[in-house]
């Protein structure tokens, strides 16, 4: 069977430590029982989703991997997990339990799992320890971020020193959305995940281009979830404001697009025509397969997605598999 | 010549009148002089943007038109005029002096101009009794509104009635971007309105769909202003939500696809391939062009663009100027 690596699938633990942290009214997450095969994630008392027993069992992954062809998942946690809000000593425990729940996975089924950790980005000494006991103890390829932590753009000159130390480390960044830009603006049933996603990649894509630290970094390995959002459509009318705005353009040395198609991004937009106008825009090598499993807005036939996208079956192996072990930095051939 | 509508042009009165109100530190536009046939637009004592005579000067327009072979402008105001945060009174006397600089710049040239004026949006009555002046005594084929009202969606229940009775009065509605959402998020020397301005279009294109007010609605005649900010790659999410949503579903009748397509999008995306991908998206017949007259962020060469996307001749000519007369209401052959 031909290689299929879905580089954007999500993990919940089954239960969490209690909360033994000193502060108060912490949103320290727990789990209780759902309807079969669920659990509900609680935060403050309150449901935030009901997920199901993929999001912890790998027996169930392995089986739902088959039914969708993937061969390869590369597991990061559910975003709301990454805790850049809780106090810092509360969120090093959470993040430790979870890059130690994630090597847990991947031991179980290393030819099936690798992992994407995470590091409390709201304190850098905190991330760069954690970001070196993930590459150096766990042997993970690299971290999932958010796509801001607590409101500031990830391509805020403040973490600049976690970009540096994970282009030397040869560390894979996955960019996700989190508590999106623009809720406030959703009027009726659409959940945010759906309106305001892809928008709030677009804004972390951006400022990593416009704030400069990607072209000072010209050799991070970084990706973006949900196609890399709106950024698609959104990088033309940048390129025009770089060759248009002075003081744009001599804020960054190369242009926009330039560095746009350094960057990777899952193919989740649904849509073959949305697809292909990833793949022109981005490249054929910057293009990899992204699922959102187990998650109900996820795309749970990948290759029946990409196959009807009438690019080349040369091509679709670069997405589905060459693109991804590029991006992960895992060798050719290797398992 | 063949005609070529510009349905995205935008106007700046060259004086305003003093603030003769009530309120205190209302932040009521004036003009000062800047290098030649350039004014600043000063608000609130600060400088908000330096703009060319081109924004006043019936002349002037029409030579810069020539050379962008635009034979028809569209002129709506600067969308920082709209007035929505201002005392009710100051706003309506703003919008009226708006409105009655918009007639008198279409009768000083009928064959090239034709107005959409503005509305006060953040009270309905008088809303109301604009709209009904502006489409019986100034005989304007509609109106220009913001994304939002002092952030409130414009697909929010509260605005129904505007709808509503625009579309009882066959008024065409352009939808620009206004303070947009995100802003925030922004790192580096790149202006809000290239990085936040398609995500701001989106989120207001989004609201009318999945409030319900475009398909409660279906008459209605709408565009959005850049391209539909980047609509086009979310279009597709927001249906695969509502197939995988029940409550997104239960919500509308119809597929958030199937609504998208009945609005207008101006083709302000500068690349021949993104062009193509909202021909492709929302329809041929959907397209109009749009150029963001007289700012800098403008296409200069909207034929040149179109152009290069190697459209048919045919679907030129559908985007240049079949598309605007619908949209407008312009009867075919009329003037």
């Amino acid at each position: 069977m031909a290689e299929v690596i879905d580089i954007h699938t999500h993990i919940v633990p089954e239960k969490f430590p209690p909360y033994r942290g000193k502060g108060k009214d912490v949103p320290w997450p727990s789990m209780t029982d759902a309807h079969a095969c669920h659990k509900h994630v609680m935060i403050s008392g309150k449901l935030y989703r009901t997920v199901s027993d993929g999001s912890w069992s790998v027996p169930r992954r392995i089986e739902q991997m088959s039914e969708m062809r993937v061969t390869r998942q590369v597991l990061s946690p559910m975003p709301e997990l990454l805790s850049y809000w809780l106090p810092l000593a509360d969120a090093k425990v959470m993040i430790r339990y979870l890059n130690e729940q994630l090597a847990e996975m991947c031991e179980a089924a290393p030819e099936r799992f690798v992992g994407l950790g995470c590091v409390p980005l709201q304190d850098t000494d905190s991330t760069l320890r954690e970001l070196e006991f993930l590459k150096k103890d766990l042997n993970f390829p690299g971290v999932e971020i958010a796509s801001h932590v607590n409101g500031v753009s990830i391509g805020d000159p403040r973490f600049e020193p976690f970009f540096a130390a994970a282009e030397q480390l040869g560390a894979a960044i996955f960019v996700h959305a989190l508590r999106p830009a623009g809720q406030e603006r959703i009027v009726g049933a659409f959940p945010e995940q759906a309106v305001c996603f892809p928008g709030d990649v677009a804004l972390a894509c951006a400022s990593m281009i416009t704030g400069g630290i990607a072209s000072r970094h010209p050799k991070l390995r970084i990706a973006f979830s949900h196609g890399g959002g709106t950024m698609s459509i959104l990088m033309p009318r940048l390129v025009h404001a770089w060759n248009n705005f002075p003081k744009a353009k001599e804020s960054l040395p190369e242009s926009p697009a330039t560095i746009a198609r350094r960057f990777y991004y899952d193919e989740l937009v649904f849509e073959p025509r949305a697809i292909r106008f990833l793949v022109d825009t981005f490249g054929e090598t910057q293009i990899v397969v992204g699922t959102d499993y187990p998650f109900a807005l996820g795309d749970w036939t990948p290759l029946k997605t990409l196959e009807k996208s009438g690019l080349a079956e040369r091509v679709i192996a670069e997405i589905t598999s060459t693109n991804a072990r590029r991006f992960l930095g895992l060798p050719e051939g290797s398992r």
